[in-house]
């Protein structure tokens, strides 16, 4: 935070000291892996996908399962109407991003979801997911078959 | 969390009081003119667009323009690259989710995005969105030609 350099307080922005969100910002990719605890993590991301031909984003929680998919809850009529055994390509993105210092990452994996079908793993998916959105709504898992991310970092020099 | 009850402050979670998060969530529909003042408002937001024919996900702040446009900095290998005068259609995305309580908005524009050229107007954006990503970035205006948003609250009965 700042260079707090301390008679008592001195806070980020005071003169000398960059402010938050000053100097230059370096753009970087995250692997993987890395992405991937990232997605695992974080507590909510965004279901993107095609509805009607245009865009469409959801937000939602998830939860990741023994495979390695991300499991998530969201009705049916939000466009996500693969007939059971038929998959359909979405994106899943999360992020974190902190507006004042202007850094963070976003990670954005691809790939196709089906619908899970009612049963035991499916009973678990629901208690950990909790109640969120839609109790109505339907469980869905993606593979995450491409997955990319970036981080944006403060730069050397300011 | 969980059920600190103590004799001073009984908080949320204590008997009798459901915790954070718990009990019904529904979701209402947000109208276009609250739409576009939430998504005013955020500090940040989400362009979803098609690049190599896969969907791609960046975060990025924005300002709104006097027209109405929402006005964002991007680098054109972005996959937005419109000849100057040709437009791509977007979508810009902004949220604000709390996850403990499990409440809060998704607002989604969809529209024609252009390049702003540079000049007077360009130069006002770029000192407004201040520096963010990748200095080296593009000017994008992009008009809401739809607008649409849900936000999750709490239900009436537990």
């Amino acid at each position: 935070m700042g260079r707090a350099r301390s008679g008592d307080i001195e806070v980020a922005g005071s003169e000398g000291t960059p402010a938050p969100g000053a100097g230059t910002r370096l753009t970087v990719e995250i692997e993987r892996a890395e992405a991937l605890r990232l997605l695992a993590a974080a507590p909510f991301g965004r279901i993107v996908f095609t509805h009607d031909a245009l865009p469409a984003v959801r937000p939602v929680n998830h939860v990741i399962g023994a495979d390695g998919s991300i499991v998530f809850c969201t009705r049916l009529s939000a466009g996500l109407v693969p007939a059971l055994g038929r998959s359909v390509i979405v994106a899943y993105q999360a992020d974190d991003i902190d507006p004042v210092r202007r850094t963070g990452w976003s990670v954005l994996a691809i790939g196709p979801a089906h619908a899970i079908a009612a049963g035991e793993l499916a009973a678990e998916y629901a208690r950990r997911l909790g109640t969120w959105d839609d109790p109505a709504g339907a469980l869905f898992g993606m593979e995450p078959t491409l997955v990319s991310g970036t981080r944006v970092i403060e730069g050397g020099a300011v």
